[in-house]
């Protein structure tokens, strides 16, 4: 049917990198596609940690969209450090933030969220480091996930004193049970492979970061029987409540986060937390 | 109680299926009451496949009303076949669909599934046989079900290009867990008798369709010492939201569907299908 | 930050105590902060059984709102039998009920429910004996479980030919898997200590009183490292749909609860059971 459109290029989806990264500009992701199983790779590559800052958060929802559109068949996220998935939020978007920006900053999460938890396609995450907070909400988000030994996932914003937002709660309610998210959200957890692989966080654990990718390809070929157009409004119309509520509460979600980020005592444990990890990073 | 009008008949149930069988006319199902335990034995005989056409539903439909008002104890749906339970919608109904019948098709599938859905006195499913589709949905709107070894069941909608309805997934959410849920639908995965009991989507396994019918019986004995008044209306609570939403979305979801099965690119891909399953046969 | 305010007594609690009873009157519950955790073990204690009646539902709630505007760290509930955590609902509020009180002990029961389900701190159960009902709405309210062998736990309205209303469902759902909440709402299924922690209607079992309290400190302390704001505001936004609907249904839950007890078939099936309840205690 539809197939053809997935295998736009022979060599490793060099012409379609090139292309998205001219659009985008800010070079901080890689999008490569295999033209024998059109499924592709997304790499965030911000280093040291994948923080989630304003232009990172603009390449992965425009990768995202352009890997949508050329009809690929699969998106697997992953990262190109080998010991951090994300470390989440950029904590310097908020710390002292220029108005304006801080605005775009929360906008490009919502809209990078939407575009991956709503993307029509089979995604799954290859989660090769460390992934806490908005690290896990992309993991989440995604609709299978594998992950390397002995790192750490989950939404862990009560220990830092701030509140995971309804949406990032929906994303980990379709992965986890009740009793389990309940109890995970408000102690902050961060769950080990281990006990993630046990609690249901994660589906599987992989040795490395290429057998990472080759689970995740194995997950996306289970839909190589299933009608690609069927699928997608399946997946949607299972997440429809959750977009839905999403779509209704986006600008008050915006707005509240404004509000929150300005709040001198927010302002104040964001500066103490920068300190103390500039101590560690001299250690 | 109420209870001496559970045992109207001495012999099988005779009286109370000629009653039925006249009323309906279509004798595609068969009700048999047990006079000791008051449980109904509602049995889909439509061969070879108990596909489910308006005539088949409308039946199952009648059925369920009549062993409701006549205070039967409980329903168990079963199939005369010794391979398949149901195979689900007649494809037949879709395929050229006359423009009335197919609209009464969608209204009775509808119907039935209320009438099973929201049903007041204990259900559950003697699955012995496959049960993809349609099929699951029945035996998922079920409060119990047990299955046979070594037969398949699971929404396969996917698989087929058509999307499950919002109450198909309410109803196998009703029974899943959200990422078992989610997963399967998406895939359209038929589960095996094992792994089906291992997910949760059923409660048991019997080695045959009178162990089958024993468990059920069992299940519903569980309800012995239970209020019948208290029990369906807390049953009829605990799914409001899910029949609530039905009554709320019906109309649209006729019209959904009206208008999905005549796009011509459906209609070629039930006639493709239609001659593979015919090549099949012949073989 | 706001810890010194959790320090507020040197002795175990006695001021709170004294506070406390004044302040209510009825002396069915005492409450003990330890000044080392900070946190406040609230105890039920009225003879035999904590049947929960208007008293004993005010002191209750009197208690938790205590609590929490002492800012205390945590708050733990049990009783003083050692047979029985709460017997559930004091059945002589509901029969052959004075008009004005029984409108009084339901909104009471609401509001005890309102203050613990939507507690800003932590709240954890120590189940030292039988939960019915009431008792295990109350337990289930709670964010941690830990009961001790050989008790029973569950809401088994259905079987005294009551429905369980809606929050009481929600509060469970909040805990158990859709599938199991069902199938033991419409069973009124008491579960065995050991059944419990297998469905994850607790989370462990502690050998004695002792134990318990210990188990649920050590639940409490999983928050040390938490900031207590976001904390408790994940919280209500987790448990905010719960809370709203309550919110939203709470005057027709209190008519339709004054019009089922005033219903003669009701006041007779309570009239026959406390007959058969005295009949027990003469044997």
């Amino acid at each position: 049917m539809q197939r053809n459109a997935y295998l736009l290029c022979r060599k490793v989806a060099v012409p379609l990198m090139r292309a998205r990264q001219m659009s985008v500009g800010h070079g901080l992701t890689t999008v490569e596609v295999d033209d024998k199983s059109g499924i592709a790779i997304l790499t965030m590559n911000r280093p040291p940690v994948n923080g989630l800052n304003l232009e990172l958060l603009q390449d992965i929802k425009t990768s995202i969209d352009t890997i949508e559109s050329n009809k690929s068949r699969g998106l697997i996220l992953t990262s190109s450090s080998n010991s951090i998935f994300s470390a989440g939020l950029d904590i310097m978007e908020m710390y002292k933030p220029d108005k304006d920006r801080v605005r775009k900053f929360w906008i490009a999460l919502q809209d990078t969220w939407l575009s991956l938890y709503g993307s029509g396609i089979p995604t799954a995450a290859a989660i090769n480091g460390h992934s806490p907070a908005g690290g896990c909400l992309l993991a989440t988000a995604c609709e299978f996930r594998t992950m390397l030994p002995n790192f750490t996932i989950g939404l862990n914003e009560t220990k830092l004193g701030i509140v995971a937002p309804k949406w990032f709660m929906a994303t980990f309610l379709n992965v986890l049970p009740v009793r389990q998210a309940e109890m995970a959200l408000t102690q902050g957890k961060m769950f080990t492979t281990d006990e993630a692989l046990r609690v249901g966080l994660i589906d599987s654990v992989t040795e490395n970061k290429s057998a990472a990718i080759s689970e995740c390809q194995k997950f996306i070929q289970t839909f190589e029987k299933v009608n690609p157009f069927a699928r997608s409004l399946t997946k949607q119309q299972f997440r429809q409540k959750d977009l839905q509520q999403f779509e209704d509460e986006r600008d008050n979600d915006l707005e509240a986060f404004l509000f929150f980020i300005n709040q001198p005592s927010v302002q104040k444990g964001l500066g103490i937390y920068i300190e103390s990890l500039k101590k560690k990073a001299k250690q």
